[in-house]
């Protein structure tokens, strides 16, 4: 791989020593514009390149280089960093660039799957290229400031090579060497957010079924979700010890109250669908006799095929 | 009712005026007993009683007269606190105080149903006596704590009458006049504590299968999270106004995550049945012509007894 060719600028007013690389960015959608705007803002030499025209012009006036074509953007950077719609798209364009990867690295931040990532790795391994995949835990707005995280699967020591480039977008975290991670990362924490926000949207529609109004229940949903964001490190201490003290109740205790929520919410109409299986696996628990351990318990079963 | 006849306290210290109460707590588990405490700390009068002997010990150290029955505890205070252990329990206790109950205020914090909070409501008005109905979500440790909040319904001329007392327990908060409210608040937040708990379990689970350490994945957790308690007080103006702006993506984008997570979970052997209800609900809404608007949208199906 081509290391890094970086020239030195000193900026007087921060009182510290940047490096500027050249970076090209492909895809200029909502994202890929605010990856570009955020490099540029940062003082590196942006190339920027999109599928359909038109996209540069705000960039342009900030400096960036519009490049023809895919392969164009390619041969102007060591660091290229790709976000279009999908993998398909991304494939298409890394394919353009032909003979121009090798010896580059290839930052993909467009949304996919961890087996997507494995193959756009092996197949940039053929051509001699470097390889991060990454996800955006930001909106485009946030790109670039504090409250941009972006993770980052791949060789550690090319993360290291690029990381301070790539700070330019957000706080980077390395989450393995494999470029698989960082998609993984990335859906299990969109499942984190989709069963979060059921969550609180459940319970909103049980209160709403007696006349209780959203925003009244706002403060009383805020202090139950602190509860559980205080407990996370004793709840993964216990997954990593694989040890369930009861805590405020037991899964026997857990199966009543799951019990009557059900019934509450038969009262009212309003299936359970939602609940059906961790309702299954308590009962599934007590049977084994685990019935005086924790909640946590159920971690063990939900890794599990369970159909029954 | 026969209204609060409370002797004056001028604490010095605190350079406030208290109010010091003849209460009567039923029932000294864990929960009673903390209770007990509190009201004990707070300097009320305090009457305690047990089914079975043996509880009142480091209660009658504190200051706590003993009652040898029910009958004598509830005879001895105008506020009668019941915490045992469920709805069948209490109502033996009260029927066992026959006629005492006339003219006073019980407040039942025993863990039960809204129609068993209902059912005990109208038992004792037919006996002249007050009713409300709390909840503490509150750990018996916290209780008397700024960490507890008590959440009551029912009259709210009989809360205001009895808050000042009933603060000793911890934050005093009405949540309707209905006795069923503080019941349905209770499994609503109950049900928002599984699920959110079960999101977070669900991504550990998922990250497990690639070696990742529950404890390593925390922090992503704990952001993840946040970004869902900063967005609840727009969720519910979006829920209050029905209106359902796309945000960070369109129904049709989430259909596509759900279902890359759905084939992720798939591809190591974990199934993903506590994610069809949403699933279903999210195809449905698509197919209704809402594919372009936000996930809030779902709120509106998850009220219905959708079962296909």
């Amino acid at each position: 791989m081509r290391p890094p060719t970086p020239s030195l600028r000193y900026d007087t007013g921060r009182n510290v020593t940047e490096v500027q690389m050249d970076v090209s960015v492909l895809g200029l959608g909502a994202m890929g514009s605010a990856l570009a705007g955020a490099l540029l803002r940062a003082g590196h030499s942006t190339t920027v390149w999109n599928r359909s025209p038109g996209k540069t012009g705000t960039l342009a006036g900030d400096g960036a280089r519009g490049a023809e074509t895919a392969r164009q953007a390619v041969a102007a950077s060591d660091l290229v960093v790709v976000c279009v719609t999908d993998y398909a798209a991304a494939n298409d364009v890394l394919d353009a660039a032909g003979d121009t990867l090798r010896g580059r690295t290839v930052v993909n931040l467009t949304t996919g799957t961890p087996d997507e990532a494995h193959d756009v790795a092996t197949m940039l391994r053929t051509r001699g290229a470097g390889y991060l995949d990454g996800v955006a835990h930001a909106q485009p707005e946030q790109v670039g400031t504090a409250s941009a995280t972006l993770l980052y699967g791949g060789d550690p020591e090319l993360f290291q090579a690029h990381a301070a480039t790539l700070r330019a977008l957000g706080d980077a975290v390395h989450v393995g060497a494999d470029p698989r991670q960082a998609g993984l990362y990335d859906l299990a924490l969109m499942g984190l957010w989709y069963e979060a926000e059921l969550a609180f949207l459940n319970a909103l529609a049980l209160v709403g079924s007696s006349g209780v109004d959203a925003e009244t229940f706002v403060p009383f949903g805020r202090t139950q979700l602190g509860y559980v964001v205080d407990a996370l490190p004793d709840v993964a201490a216990q997954v990593r010890d694989r040890s369930y003290p009861r805590g405020p109740a037991t899964l026997e205790e857990h199966a009543r109250v799951l019990a009557q929520l059900g019934e509450l919410r038969a009262s009212r109409g309003m299936n359970s669908d939602h609940l059906a299986h961790v309702d299954r696996v308590v009962r599934r628990l007590i049977g084994a006799g685990h019935g005086g351990e924790g909640f946590t318990r159920v971690v063990e079963e939900l890794a599990l095929p369970l159909t029954d």
